[in-house]
């Protein structure tokens, strides 16, 4: 269930972010709690590693100064490129605290326009220079920084200055938004309106609309529609070659979707500049329950049966024993499904009924505190999504003490979810312990699910390796990937490529799909200066 | 609503298809059929032109032979090959009936799987001879024919002769089914086993899957998710640099969409040789219901709050009051509304009552005949689908009387639609008069609709100019262009480009995404052979 952004939020925060870590730096655990947390893992350090300083990479001056006429864009504060330099992935954050955090950008731009975007783009090009396209930074593969040394100079291209709700189309639910609103401020300008995009990953508050179209973001709906392709009506994308904008359309048969290539594309093609986005009104009717199920077998079926109805639950989350536990949604080994249903048509009552009762003939029980037509959630609901939104913060204070924690997730049909998450469970729990000596948890959840499969997101957790604690992520990370190709479960759901995904799609990928991608990069990139790495060499 | 198979249907026909006009031979309305429906209209014929004969057509000797290895799957038949010359549209029809269908292909070949698909194509490079790929036969947008003389000669590629359903996954919900198959045909293998594609494009008994796939048909559902490339959940796509094998997947975030890129290709960049589709259970409850309005505008609006609340009617066609006259649906000058729901999983009464609500607070009156809970539909929406299916034998009826009789598509957002409708009606009409000096009738329905948006589909009858019937309708198609495009409506939403619609595509596509598609092109058609003229020159 999605953090719904309360209605006197302000669009903008004057909070810190955090340059190595997740969100905002007031609210990352202090010593104390690390420490408490680390006492709950056998095996970490005594105490937790320091926060890490900008003043300690030793930031040098950039390669290459900008022309006079795009100075004003940049800045080359030591800061702001420590900032640019990394995404949030666990093995980025141990990066950062161990004083790694390789390459930083030799610039930070943050353009005001399509224009700036062009020129900054036309000089990177004539420069060899190369260009990242930076959105809330929340990228966890990789996708925000430069490896590799082909290029001059590092740009890192912010565009969270591009953050306006520009035009509303209230007739057809539409709106034409910049790419660099992150999710509040986006969501903050709708509100008056009556409309929402309701697109809530876990990392609304710290990533931008351009960051969720560039890498096929899921989002709020558990079933059905829930990644953001589906809501994009036209997009303008400006590239090396030109600015590509697709007409407004509710659907379109005419040759194969401009805006499909782009979706997904993770920077390597052009910069998403803006996007008209199929809106929703707000839901007036909620209902919510949780179930219980001592099964979790049966409870993947029950969770099929309702995937495959027509009942479109916009939740339809099941947490394993160990992710219900670590979420406080239930104690007693119990695997436990999270049902919202939500409409701004008709009470949607009976629905979350019709549900539970698939769920029952599956041996689920419902605690009976469901909350129908109202907001408020029940208690594991709740428990469930305060959780969720404090997780990062906790994997970056469980990092400071040296654990290894970290998540990946995939998604597969349903004729191999079963199969595919006990092998999950069994081999990379086996590779975190022959990587680290120390017992290892291997969390799962589903966390959207399709008539035809399910996106199951696993968690890990064990201590790591001093010192070691990337390499023992890269171990374990790599024996999960082999089971995921074993059953042909994509290398990711809703993660995207980003670097660290290279090796597993570069396997996932058609043959003739990567010629026919290649092709494509060398006509709107002929410099090759867009996100070098990223889905192609 | 769609043709639903009748249990008994066989899965193949052995009635004859006809090599001019729509359909089955023994399904054309004969002379005195003709006459009475010419005499409808004045300034047709005073006799209908003859049946053409392919005798007439003075087909010769092929401009290539085939190898010995390949010479079993080639027919060089002049039945075949003018039955494989052109498609189905009015245009194709008119030239047929005139005597001038244009380049008869050398060659038709029925390849029996992927391997003889790859063979023909490299022997097709290596001599520089086109390839139509062809389906059912039935594009309405010269899909299927060669225009030009770039290439030695011409083969069109029927892969009618793979039409397996070839492995069923039940706990998925979803079909290996090749590419050759029609509607018919692929249903039939299905409904034993209780599921359903259900996409039921007015084409049906006469198209493919892999047709569907290659031009982004749109099928039954009139709300949300109708066009094809939504069920698919891979393809295999035989292409001139290899094979293109995707992974089933009920989604995934991995780069942007491989399958994306081949629907909509029309043939140009590879032959869609089989996909694994997404099926459904066969609907178990249904409920269905007219509605009359008597001001087609405030019948608009019904719509838009139809298609924008959550109701997700199967069927929800607007007939205006031409249409509704035409089809039987009405004919007091009201405009029609044809409202279907159906569902696997619940009874529907509720949702209809709903819709039915909405419908009357804009001025709606329903007949009270709804059909809850039953398969027999009302007396309106009963109407409407006979006519439906019979509409295409009736055109070529008309044509054999020298009428112009077409269709054309599109769609837009909703803020455009009321005055893209009324500018279509005006100059459309206007453009049919001026070219025929005859009175024009111009018809419309919203074929499907989004809550972003509608698919208009219009229908023009005119009296044509004798001998010069094709001109008069594209005289009459590019006033029709120019309509939709100055309200930036797309110039196809499910009949496809072809090479009829490629001045309006042209201008539609996206500059970049222009060149990325010719890259890939390209990349993945050295020899140009595939499909040439189709989407790119």
């Amino acid at each position: 269930m999605p953090p719904e952004t309360s209605p006197d939020a302000p669009l903008t925060s004057s909070r810190t972010r955090s340059w190595w870590g997740w969100g905002y730096a007031d609210a990352h655990p202090d010593d104390a709690e690390c420490l408490a947390m680390g006492a709950l893992l056998p095996g970490t350090l005594a105490r937790p590693l320091p926060v890490p300083r900008v003043a300690d990479l030793g930031i040098g001056s950039p390669a290459v100064t900008p022309p006079p006429s795009l100075a004003q864009l940049v800045s080359a504060d030591p800061e702001d490129r420590a900032a640019h330099a990394l995404g949030k992935a666990y093995r980025d954050v141990v990066r950062a605290l161990r004083g790694r955090p390789g390459r930083i950008p030799d610039l930070v731009a943050r353009p005001a326009g399509d224009q700036d975007v062009a020129d900054l783009l036309d000089w990177a090009g004539g420069q060899g220079v190369a260009v990242i396209p930076f959105g809330g930074g929340s990228s966890v593969v990789g996708g925000v920084e430069y490896r590799g040394d082909a290029h001059r100079a590092v740009l890192s291209l912010d565009l969270t200055a591009m953050d306006r709700v520009v035009e509303i189309d209230v007739t057809s639910r539409a709106a034409r938004i910049q790419a660099g609103a992150l999710g509040p401020v986006l969501e903050g300008q709708l509100r008056p309106h009556g409309l929402t995009l309701r697109h809530f990953p876990q990392s609304f508050e710290f990533s931008t609309l351009g960051g969720w179209l560039a890498t096929r973001a899921g989002g709020h709906y558990a079933t059905g529609r829930t990644h953001v392709d589906d809501f994009v009506q036209s997009m303008r994308v400006v590239t090396p070659a030109g600015v590509s904008e697709s007409w407004r359309l509710p659907g379109s048969g005419a040759g194969p979707s401009p805006d499909r290539l782009f979706l997904g594309s993770e920077g390597t093609l052009g910069v998403i500049t803006e996007a008209w986005m199929r809106l929703q009104e707000r839901p007036r009717h909620k209902a919510s329950a949780s179930v219980a199920f001592t099964d979790f077998r049966r409870a993947l079926d029950a969770v099929r049966e309702i995937a495959q109805s027509d009942l479109a639950p916009a939740n339809c989350r099941l947490l394993d024993p160990g992710e219900a536990a670590l979420s406080g949604a239930s104690r007693d080994g119990s695997s436990v499904l999270v049902l919202g249903f939500e409409s701004a048509t008709a009470p949607v009552g009976d629905r979350l009924a019709t549900a539970l009762e698939l769920a029952r003939a599956h041996g689920g029980t419902s605690d009976g505190d469901t909350s129908r037509e109202a907001d408020a959630a029940d208690s594991a609901v709740g428990a469930w999504r305060s959780a969720f939104l404090r997780m990062p913060y906790l994997r970056d204070g469980l990092a400071r003490m040296g654990a290894v924690v970290e998540t990946f997730e995939t998604a597969a049909t349903w004729d191999r979810i079963p199969a595919l998450i006990d092998e999950v469970r069994t081999e990379v729990g086996a590779a975190a312990v022959k990587a680290t000596g120390h017992p290892a948890t291997i969390n799962c959840r589903l966390t959207h699910v399709y008539p035809d499969g399910a996106a199951p997101y696993f968690t890990v957790l064990v201590a790591g390796r001093p010192g070691g604690e990337v390499e023992v992520w890269d171990e374990i990370k790599a024996v999960a990937s082999e089971v995921l190709y074993r059953h042909r479960a994509t290398v990711t759901h809703h993660h995207a490529v980003g670097r660290d995904h290279r090796p597993g799609y570069d396997r996932q990928r058609p043959e003739p799909f990567a010629l026919a991608l290649r092709a494509a990069k060398d006509a709107l990139d002929p410099h090759g200066i867009l996100n070098p790495g990223v889905l192609l060499d």
